[in-house]
Order: structure tokens, then C-alpha cells, then sequence
């Protein structure tokens, strides 16, 4: 299979099982809540963090439905912190994957309870793995809990609305967008080696390595395009971060160093993998998301 | 040891441990998370639901320090359940145990946050649970997802949502209830069995049986005391459900009838652990809720 067709036929195994994992059977006069996660749940996107899941689970000899709970369940935890971060008191964004964000087409009270239930689903998700062992399915959960929780993603998220309205440095915006971005991309890295039965300190390190480095990329080529690109191919409201005077990396460091860093920082992410039997659809990803623009 | 004792060991050692699993090192500019959390988790309360879970462990014949992990996980849910709870867009409350709600001591952007850095911290505590066996563990896990999740208390939020302004019948309040509240009260008890390593179905059914009884009592009292409690010594805004035109059981039935209700329940839920060996504090426990106001 060819980078594409593999990436085609992953994205949508992972859309079916989320769909499934959402549609389980629900009571009289709340399905509201299960259309609400699924409305955002199952809206498209790139799936990028599921199919690293699956992509690391493949590379360290797993079969790739063993993760795919672990690879929805992170989905779902991406999907809550879009929400939870679209909402008004937060980043207070209409558009979303193309469409009504989730607040605007229920409510804001919905939104915090399809947030809330998509996060509670994730870890119910992950628990209820088959087919490995019952110490993997829980080192799964722990990954989970610590990327996605105050330590780690959340933290991303308090330090962005700290930085709102004020210039802050490079070392501030790094360590802003490693908890923010970096935390849930390292944890698809080390969730598919973990599915696999591999407890290898030196993979489980380059595979996170290689998610911090392609982390902070995606969040450059992001930044980019919200000022170069257009927000009907997006899918989002973009020259957002101007006007709301957000510390970006172009802001710091222009577009042109920014372009630099992020082919630097997929160089190093590529480099990461060096050597591990079987990186080429992961080398090919990293490449392929610089060069998304085009 | 008395009850009261017991009952004053068990919450001292609960809050400890609270304080503890909430406590670990933070970075540099996101501490506010944690205090946040912090705020509104260590604010006293009753503590209700992971008393219940040490004593169906000690029950069983477990040793309540192996069910702590859960006990915690528990209340930390409880706790984010109640900080969104308070939200503006969904119940808008300015005071909870006695002190300003989250979102009026913080900001709301940081009450959603909390609210899901609690959650995330609650399944991350329960994975990491130490002394039992991995199955044991997952199990739990899986309780507390499906008991909190979109099948479980959040759809009891949601209804709750959908009741307001306008009347419902008893059978749709006692589902409401059921979720809202029973869901939780219900876990507790299930996970005290199973952190002791309990498997056997009838147990189970009982100490579920219990927290389903007990659950509706506790919300029945509750509803009389909003009518009838004074704001100080309740530590909550009181009236507030008449106010909202919320359906509640004195609503529908009259205070009196509310009473010989709670009573009854209170009845059943002792019943349900008749025979059970070492059942006295939780048979004294459901007697003193009900008398709470006393």
C-alpha cells in the first residue's frame, strides 16, 4: 500500500470505530448529548493523532486493531479539548472543522457536557481494550491521564489563556505549545509502541521524540496558515491569532525563520526513527504535514 | 470505633489523600490549575461517596487503603461535576460549601479546566492504583467511566437541564435522579466490592442496590432542604430550585409525603445489605442522612 492508500484506509477504520464506540444505545430524552460528542466527534479532520497510534502500533509489530482503542480515545480527548477550548470563555470560536462550532450549533451547556462526556468515554474506551494484557491496557490509561491531564495538555491550555493580549518569549511559547500540541502527539507515539506489547525504553524515547519534534512543526505550519491560508479550506477562522494578538512563532520569529524551523524540526522528527525496521509511512507522515499547504 | 469516629477517621484520611494525588509538582505559570482544583476539591463537604467506597471495601474484606485510589477518583469526578455544574451557561451558582464557586473565586475559562484537569486526574489516580491486581483495577476504571459518563451521570445532567422551566412526572424525576445523583452513589458502592476483590454477583447487586436507594433518599433530602434549610449552615444557595421552576419532589408530591419517601428508601437501602456480615456502619450512615437535618 502507498502512504496514501494506507492513510485513507486507516482514517477510516478509526472513523468507523469512533462512530461505533458513540453510538452505543441511550435512554429516552438524552441523545442530545450523544449527538452533540458525535456532531464534533465525527466532523472530519485529519486524524492525525489516531493514525500515529495505529502507524507506531504497526511499527513496533502489533496488529493495528489491538490500538484502536487507544487510537479513538485519544481522538475523543482532542475532540473534548476542541470544544471545551471553542467555547466562549475560552477561545470563543464560531467555526470549527468547517462548521458551527459545537456550542453554537446546540448550546454553550451542551457543549461543556459533550466535552465533558467525550473525555469520560475516552478513558471507558481505552479500559475496555481486548486482545493484550490487562498491565498494558492500564499503562494505556496512565498515558492517557498524564498527557491529557494538568501536567500536560491542560497545562498547554492555561498557559495560552495566560498568554492572550502579551508578547511572551520563545522558550515561553515552546514550553506552551509542548503541554498544548506536543502532549497528546507523544502520547499517540507512546500509546501504539504500549499497544504493542513493547516496553523498550529506547523505542518508547525515540517514539517520543519523534512526536515532540513533530508537535512543535504542525504547530508552526498551523500558525502559518492562520495568516496565509483561507478559511473556507481550512475550515476554521483564521488571522485569529492577530487580532486576538496571540504570541505566535511568526509573530516571534517571521514567516520565513518559521518555515526554517518547522523543515528543521520534521528533519528531526524523521531522524528520530532512524535505524527502527519499518518507519517509512511515519517518515512519509512527517514529511507530508509540513508540506500541507500546498 | 463508634460511627462518628470511623466516619471522621475515614474523611480525614480521604482529604489527605485528596491533597496528596492534587499536590504534585507543577510547572512554572500554570499553578493556578491546581489551586483551582485544589479550591474547590479540598472545600470540606460530606465527602459522602468515597466513605462508601472504603466500607463496601472493608465489607468485602478488603483493606480500605486499597480502595483509597478510587474513594479519591470518585470525589474528584463528584467535584468537577460540581464545578461545571455551577457554570453560568448551566446552573450559574456563586456559592457552594460555604464559599464562592469556582468560576467567582477563579474565572470561568479556568472552572471548565479544572473541572476537566479533576476528571482527567480522577481516571489517571484510579489507573495508578497499587496492591491489587491489574484486572481489579481496570474493572474499576470501567465503573467509574461508565457510571459518569453519557450513559451514566451526565445524561442525569442532561435531563436535569431539560426539566428546567417546566413540569415533569415523577417517573421522569426519579430517572433524572437515578443518573444525576444514583449513578455516582451506585459506583461508590461497586467499587469498594471490587477493590476488595469481590466478583460475586449478588454482593454486587446489593451494594448497588443500596447506593440506588440511598441515592434517592439523599436527593429527596436534599430537596427538603433547599425548602426548608438556611443558606449559612447548608453552605449553598437555598430556594434556588423554586426560583429556577425546577421539578423536584416536594414539587410534585408536598414535603410530607417527601418524608415518609425518604424514609421508606432510607429503609430499603438498609435492607438491601441484610445478611451481609459487618453491615453496621453503612446501615448507620444511611440512617444519619436522612436525619441530617437534625
Amino acid at each position: 500500500m502507498t502512504f496514501s492508500e494506507q492513510m485513507k484506509a486507516d482514517v477510516a477504520q478509526i472513523e468507523a470505530a469512533l462512530a461505533q464506540y458513540l453510538s452505543r444505545e441511550t435512554g429516552e430524552g438524552y441523545d442530545r448529548i450523544f449527538e452533540a460528542a458525535k456532531y464534533s466527534a465525527l466532523a472530519g479532520g485529519k486524524r492525525l493523532r489516531p493514525v500515529i497510534v495505529l502507524a507506531f502500533c504497526r511499527l513496533c509489530g502489533g496488529e493495528a486493531d489491538k490500538a484502536m482503542p487507544f487510537a479513538c480515545a485519544l481522538e475523543m480527548i482532542h475532540t473534548y479539548s476542541l470544544i471545551h477550548d471553542d467555547l466562549p470563555c475560552m477561545d470563543d470560536d464560531d467555526l470549527r472543522r468547517g462548521r458551527p462550532t459545537c456550542h453554537k450549533a446546540f448550546d454553550e451547556a451542551t457543549a461543556v457536557l459533550a466535552g465533558d462526556g467525550l473525555l469520560t468515554a475516552a478513558f471507558e474506551t481505552a479500559a475496555a481494550a481486548k486482545g493484550l494484557d490487562a498491565e498494558a491496557v492500564l499503562r494505556c490509561v496512565r498515558i492517557l491521564g498524564r498527557e491529557a491531564g494538568m501536567n500536560g495538555m491542560i497545562a498547554g491550555q492555561v498557559l495560552d489563556l495566560g498568554a492572550e493580549h502579551r508578547r511572551i518569549s520563545l522558550d515561553a511559547l515552546n514550553l506552551l505549545q509542548s503541554l498544548k500540541t506536543g502532549c497528546l502527539l507523544r502520547a499517540a507515539c507512546e500509546l501504539g509502541c504500549t499497544a504493542a506489547g513493547c516496553t523498550d525504553a529506547r523505542t518508547l524515547e525515540a517514539a517520543r521524540e519523534y512526536g515532540e519534534k513533530l508537535g512543535l512543526a504542525f504547530q508552526i505550519q498551523d500558525d502559518i496558515l492562520d495568516i496565509e491560508g483561507d478559511a473556507r479550506t481550512l475550515g476554521k477562522t483564521t488571522g485569529k491569532d492577530a487580532r486576538d494578538e496571540k504570541s505566535t512563532f511568526p509573530a516571534l520569529l517571521g514567516l520565513e525563520a518559521c518555515r526554517a524551523l518547522a523543515d528543521r524540526l520534521t528533519g528531526e522528527a524523521v531522524a528520530a526513527l532512524d535505524g527502527l525496521p519499518g518507519n517509512g509511512f511515519l517518515t512519509e507522515l512527517a514529511r507530508s504535514l509540513t508540506g500541507r499547504a500546498n
